[in-house]
Parts: structure tokens; C-alpha cells; sequence
């Protein structure tokens, strides 16, 4: 089939082979199929979806569009978690650290901050001397040594996938569950791992708006990967605040510091310490969730997983120093307080409006090529149900050189809340799993 | 609105304003909106469609991204005749010259066949020295002088259109309704015209399968030319079988011919005569239809029509001679006949495998710089709920040097006929209209 035909077939709501497929991303990628045929397509795909064989081949034709790693040879079983990005994530700097002192071998790549949600690779910059671009041996020798990697994706892992990507941003293409499944995919089954936990999020500050949606994506998800004989699990974390309370690259290192010293904000704490469990399970170093939730309590609480995240902090250039004196972390100019227009009880947090916020500040970037200001962002006191006096602090404002006005930054805060006289119930954090 | 924000709204089913679609437009033509912006912008119209107010936008736009034509310092009504194209149709032959010999003026600006329908210019090319390059000056001369003249497109009419129509083509986005109104009225409007008469071909050889859409069509066309102060109607004609007899070049130049002599296939005369006939009420020629098919049956019938195609042929370069003694147009190498390969009545003729066997003998193109044999073509003698006898011929081959073997096209006509015993009522060859 030609790539017209296959555009019409598509577009008509008729099937598609996966040697078609495969032939348009090879010719996409070749620059044989022009963007505008591309684009057309993705289009198509928006309004008509794709059947679960086609989101696979979709998938698989992109993996194959570059290198695939093979850790085989490494003992142990691989497993990665990926989050579809929130406001505040900072799992993976923690959940990392506490799945490789359970003995889970865990190869991550991720990606940078883009738009109002945060990226691992800049928090992790945070850390002076942390190496994210690292080649493949040295990636190798770090997981051997440690049992955790963290990096970021290189030119030749999925190619297909930045091309594609890019296309989709310009072209309003981006919200299709099943391109959207096969971009996570095809990237993380090119890390050569055995099973993948994901962190759908939900909420006003994901992607996912509403919880049928992100099911929806998680089962997509989870079906590429058995396709390719992987073993997926799924949780739905919500995202209608931000996770935990600190945005911003070092802000968030202390919080996930802080989680690793066995404290931290409750949130925070339930989403980390399930989705190491749900990895602990899937590399078999527990037979149960009970157990593995026990394991990690106890890597936690032992201190064994702060000594892991030093481990590997050290065995990427990092100074591990900064994680035992956080004061050696990129800190901001000043700290500004957000104060309470009215007392009462916090509604609501525009999660994506905080994540503009810090973005504004300098934490992240509106164009991929912006810099980072890692010590800038902003401190969430007040999170949804707490109660609240007119005048309290609802937030702090880290500002810094660069970056809009605190005192701007402080109004986009002080309007991201809504705050009432109704008492609220509190919303579990885990709202599914799809396993 | 950005070009982003633009394909997002329409993807979504939002209005759009024509100040935005002016500027996408204008856009595109510039290369400041890239080919697959555009692209994925006709894929969200292809599903969501447009409202008349978009659709007459998008048309003015196109038609104001070049020249437009004045011809008011011209005396008379300026009405042309757009057909959507189909097998056989060799009507604009016939019908410029009538209705210019009943005082209407005809500015015609033409096409040429692609895919497996014909264009007038090309059959208009196989009368021996007929140009149909004309500088606008020499258009408006032959106009003044003989009330009509049949020309190609240039380059500085609507070329948005003409960009638009070139990437549509190759991204699967023709088949939609607001599309091809605008681009057929962005074209139609740039040429000075007071009013248009339309054939909107419905059935198996039309792009319209069927009667709905082509309604749908027919009132979208007549929707944007009254938003501009033009009046249009629109016949609905049959094409589940060629129009005529004749397919081909020099083929349908003749039987145009024949037509002016007032002869030729019942179809052809019916469908030609009523759109010349609303042709001369709407330039103001005639008090009623009744009055008008008088008129046009009377140049026909006093050879006045014949008379003025001459003229027309003679003032844009042609060789009048070549219409009254038709051996000196082109001709076939060679005829073969097409037995009928059982006797009965026939049951329907698959007009587009017609027009594909035409293009096979090299009588059209199947890509834009094919050349085209003028000599060539088909005559189909026997059409639907003619009776048959086995091994009576149903249609002749007239083939050239190039092109498939004749026995080869004389299996694909063959094919294209269903032989059966059922008894068929006759059909209309107009099935609406639309005023």
C-alpha cells in the first residue's frame, strides 16, 4: 500500500497491515514519506483510532527505527516505571533508589521538563557534577554496579518516535491515546527492559482529564507491552494538585531526600512506595504486593535506599555531599510568601497553573532550547482540604535572578487556589490499577 | 489565532473566524504555514466539515490570493458552466458555443483530465491548432468577438487553490464537501462571472455515488456564490454510465459536433440543452426555461450554434476546416470491436473502468506530465437496457501506437459491461435541481 492508500484506509476507518505500517515509518524516517502525508495520517488516526494490533506494529516499527539495548547479560530482571508527567512528580528520584535496594535492576531513561510539567533529567542536574548523557557502557557498568541508571534518551534509541513526536506537537496530533501509547513504548522497550510500571495520571494537571481516559491509555499501554511479551502494570495516581508539595529541580532533589529519610508529604509518600512495590513484584524479589510493600518500608526506613541514591549519584558525577548538606544544592535568590486572600478551606490548585508558575520562575522551559534555573520554584503549604487563615501562607515563591517578578509569580499562586467554606472529604491518591 | 491553535479548533468542532482562515491561507501561499500544517487542517475538515460561513471564507481567501478578472466593461451577462467531472462528458463542447449563439457570454476556464475522467481542454487540444494559452487580453478580444472562449487556468488565478488542490491530492483530503466547493468556486469566481450554471454528476463513474451528497455538494457551491452575489444553479445529472457514445479526445470533439448538427445520443442532447437553456434565463436572454430550450433548440436546429463554435475554434487558433470535414482531425491507428460475450439486455456499464480503459489507450494521464494521444478512445455503441445479441459488438476500440494492447482494453470494456435478461425501465439523465 502506498502511503496515500494507507491515509485513505485509515481516514475510511479500513485496517491496516503491519507491513504497511512498518513501511511508512521506515519510509518516514528515510524522508520518502514527506511530512505533510505524515501529518494527514496522524490526523486520520485522531478521529478513527487504531486497533490494538495496529497501536502494536505502530509501536514495534518505531522501536525498530534505532538501537534496541540488550541487557541480557546483566543478571536480574530490568523493570522501569514511566509517568505520563504531573506538576511536583518526583517519583522516579526516589522510587529509583528504593526498587535498586529491593533488587530490582532498573534501566531508566527520561526526559526533560517541557510545557507546565517537570522533567527527571533537569531535577536530577540539580545535583552538581550529575552526568544525565552518559554512553551506553558506562550506562551498563552503573546499572552492574548499582542497580540503577538514570539518563537520558539518545539519538539512536527510537528515532522514529523524536521525529514523529515533533510533528504531532505542530500539527495538534498529540492527544491520540494510540499514538500516544506507541511514542511511550517504543521508547521504553528500547531500554531493554523485562516489565514497565506506569503512573497514569489523572486529573486537571495531567493529560488525562478524566479517570475512563486514562484507563483507556493504561490498557493501551499495557497491551503493546504484552504484545512484546512484557509485563505492564498500571496505576492511576491523581493530578488535580501538585504531587507532594515542593516544584522546582532542587526543591524537589530535598523533597525526595526527605521521602528517603522516611518523611515527606503523604502524597508523595503512597504513590513512591506502591509503584516500587509494583516493581519489586514484577522482578520477583517478592511474591506478593503485601511483601514487597514490607521491603520497601524497610529499605526506607533502614536507610538502605538513601544510601543507593548516593551510590548512584557518585557513579554519575554527582556529589553525594549535596544530598547529606542539601545547603550545597542550587538554592534560590530569595523566598517570597504567598498569603491567603480569605480564610477557609482549600478547594481546589490549578496544577497546570502552578506549573506555569514555576515555569515562569525559571524551573522549566517554554521553548526546548530555554535554560534551566535548577534553585527557583515554589514550596505547595497548603494542599486541597487543609484549612487556612486570611494572611497565612498558602505557598512560598523561591525566586530567582532571571524568571518573571515573585511578586507576578506570587498572583498566578494566589489565583491557582480556590478557597471555600465546604468541608472536604480526602480523595485517595490511587485511584486504579490496571495489571 | 495561530496555525497550531486553527487545526487544534477545527479538530475539536470549534468555530473558526474568516479572518483566520484568510490569514492560513494567505500563510500557505507565503511558506510560512508548512504543507503538513495544511495537511492536517483538510484531514480535521475531511471529519468535521465547515459551516457555510467557513466554506465562503476559505473560498475568498483562495480567490483573492491572485488575480480576479473584471470583465464588466464587457456588455452582456458573463455565465459559465462548471461540471464535476465524469466519462463522456463532452458537454462544454456544445454548450459554450449554444449559449453564445443565444446571446449569452461565456468566459470558460478549463481543466484537463486526471484520473479516469476527462478534461475539456484536452479534447478541445485535438482540434488541429486550437490554443487554449491565451494571455488575458486576447481572452477578453475572443470574448468580445464571438461571446466565449474556452481557456486553461493560468498561474496567477486562485493559486492558493491550486497549492491547496496539489497536496490534497497526496494526503487523501479531496473527498471532502467544503473543500471541493471552495476550490471549484475559488477558480470559477476569479474569472469574472455574474453567474454559474452547475452539473453535479452523481453515480458509480462520479465522485458523487450518490443523489444525498450530491445535493449536499450542489447547495454548498450555490451557498458561497450567493454569499457573493452571484446566482447559481445547479442541475444534478446521471454518470452510471458514460455520457454519450463517445469517449475520447477527437471521439468527443465529433460527437459534439454531430450534437451541433442536431443529432447525437439522447443523453448528451438532453443534458447539454438544459444547461445551456438555464444558461440563457440566467443571463437575462430568456423570460422562462420554456422559452430558453426554445431558443436553444433553434441555433442547434439553424445551424447558428455550429456556426459559432467555428468562429470560437477559428479566433483561438483552430482549424475551423478540421470541424467540417472531421477525417482531418486525429485519428486511431486502428479499431477493434468488443464482442458481447452473451446476448441479453444490459444491465449497467461501469463508467469509471471505461474511463480507465480510455486512459489505458493513453487518451488521458495517469499522471500530470503524461503526454496524451488525442486519436484515441472508446465508442460505446450499446448502453444501459440496450438489447444485445451474443457476439454483437458493444463498444469499439480505437487504439494509437502507445498505450496497452488493444485486446487487453478491449477485455477491460468487456468487463465493464453487465449482459443479464432483465427488462430495465429508462432512467432520467437529470435527477435534480437545485436553484
Amino acid at each position: 500500500m502506498r502511503p496515500y492508500e494507507l491515509i485513505k484506509a485509515k481516514r475510511d476507518g479500513r485496517p491496516v497491515t503491519p507491513e504497511d505500517l512498518r513501511a511508512l515509518v521506515d519510509g518516514f524516517v528515510a524522508g520518502d514519506v514527506p511530512d505533510y502525508q505524515m501529518a494527514a495520517f496522524c490526523m486520520a488516526v485522531f478521529f478513527r483510532g487504531m486497533t490494538d494490533g495496529e497501536t502494536s506494529a505502530l509501536t514495534q516499527a518505531m522501536l525498530h527505527s534505532g538501537d534496541v539495548l540488550d541487557l541480557s547479560d546483566l543478571p536480574g530482571v530490568k523493570v522501569d516505571k514511566h509517568s505520563t508527567g504531573g506538576v511536583g512528580d518526583k517519583v522516579s528520584l526516589a522510587l529509583a533508589p528504593i526498587a535498586a535496594a529491593c533488587g530490582v535492576v532498573v534501566p531508566m531513561i527520561s526526559g526533560r521538563g517541557l510545557g507546565h510539567t517537570g522533567g527527571t533529567l533537569d531535577k536530577l542536574e540539580a545535583i552538581p557534577g550529575f552526568q544525565v548523557r552518559l554512553p551506553v557502557e558506562r550506562f551498563r557498568e552503573v546499572l552492574a554496579s548499582t542497580g540503577a541508571c538514570l539518563i537520558g534518551q539518545t539519538d539512536r534509541l527510537a528515532p522514529a518516535d523524536r521525529r514523529l513526536y515533533a510533528l504531532r506537537d505542530v500539527t495538534a496530533t498529540v492527544e491520540s491515546i494510540p499514538l500516544i501509547a506507541s511514542s511511550i513504548m517504543s521508547k521504553k522497550l528500547a531500554e531493554g527492559i523485562d516489565a514497565l510500571v506506569l503512573d497514569v495520571k489523572v486529573g486537571s494537571g495531567a493529560f488525562m482529564k478524566r479517570v475512563e481516559d486514562a484507563e483507556r491509555l493504561a490498557r493501551a499501554l499495557r497491551g503493546i507491552g504484552e504484545a512484546m511479551g512484557k509485563r505492564v502494570v498500571a496505576l492511576l495516581t491523581g493530578m488535580d494538585q501538585p504531587l507532594g508539595r515542593a516544584v522546582g529541580n532542587a526543591l524537589e532533589v530535598k523533597e525526595a531526600v526527605e521521602l528517603l529519610h522516611d518523611d515527606g508529604p503523604e502524597d508523595l509518600r503512597e504513590v513512591t512506595f506502591e509503584l516500587s512495590a509494583e516493581m519489586v513484584v514484577l522482578a520477583g524479589r517478592a511474591a506478593s504486593l503485601d511483601e514487597a510493600r514490607a521491603q520497601v518500608r524497610e529499605v526506607v526506613g533502614d536507610g538502605r535506599a538513601f544510601l543507593k541514591l548516593c551510590q548512584i549519584v557518585e557513579a554519575q558525577g554527582g556529589d553525594p555531599d549535596a544530598l547529606a548538606d542539601l545547603t550545597l544544592l542550587p538554592s534560590a535568590e530569595g523566598i517570597l510568601e504567598v498569603s491567603a486572600p480569605s480564610g477557609g478551606t482549600v478547594q481546589a490548585i490549578d496544577a497546570e497553573a502552578i506549573g506555569l508558575a514555576a515555569v515562569a520562575l525559571g524551573a522549566g522551559r517554554s521553548r526546548v532550547e530555554d535554560p534551566v534555573d535548577h534553585g527557583v520554584g515554589l514550596m505547595v503549604l497548603k494542599k486541597v482540604g487543609d484549612r487556612v487563615e486570611v494572611g497565612e501562607p498558602l505557598a512560598t515563591v523561591h525566586f530567582g535572578k532571571r524568571g518573571e517578578p515573585a511578586t507576578a509569580v506570587a498572583d498566578r499562586v494566589r489565583r491557582a487556589y480556590q478557597i471555600g467554606e465546604q468541608g472536604l472529604p480526602t480523595e485517595p491518591i490511587i485511584l486504579g490499577r490496571i495489571a
